[in-house]
């Protein structure tokens, strides 16, 4: 559906969740941890205010489905166009990356 | 105004930044950019989706502050209980940190 018009500074393998304002942050949450158990990085894409928090949640709860692993999450915002049904909007895209556990 | 109850696992001179969803994200921004050119890290707390945009956009914008500096910005969110007027409510945290850039 989205196309991002600026994907060449992306690595093109990234796996893109695309959050909306009705999207559970449990659900993507489970998708987003279940992700970057098999990769080192993910995004998720949000258009509004609604669908950006319900990312930032997501990511959060990620944080705690790993709890147990050798890694954490870190996330990297950023504002994208993306083209939605001929019209321009701008979302947000949240790189998500792991990042070894420093010891506590 | 805020508590925050759950303090220990924190950096007790971090530098919090307190955002609504009525602050202007470019204002976030340059103090986010402010405190994370002398700071390793600072603090966005946010409570409602309006607010956690308008947080996540300012952290956005003062990646793009800090283009050419040597580091660039990440962030970690996590749920904390804040007390406001004695009514507990949940808050979204955004620990901001620098990260050095790699080469491109």
């Amino acid at each position: 559906m989205n196309e991002t018009p600026n994907p060449p500074s992306r690595n093109p393998t990234t796996h893109i969740l695309k959050v909306s304002a009705q999207s559970s942050p449990n659900s993507v949450a489970g998708a987003l941890a279940g992700v970057l158990r098999e990769r080192d990085n993910a995004e998720l894409q949000a258009i509004g205010a609604g669908a950006t928090n319900q990312a930032v949640k997501a990511i959060a709860i990620a944080r705690s489905y790993l709890e147990s692993s050798e890694f954490d999450l870190v996330c990297i915002p950023e504002f994208i166009d993306v083209e939605i049904d001929g019209k321009e909007r701008t979302a947000i895209r949240l790189l998500v990356e792991r990042r070894p556990r420093t010891a506590a």
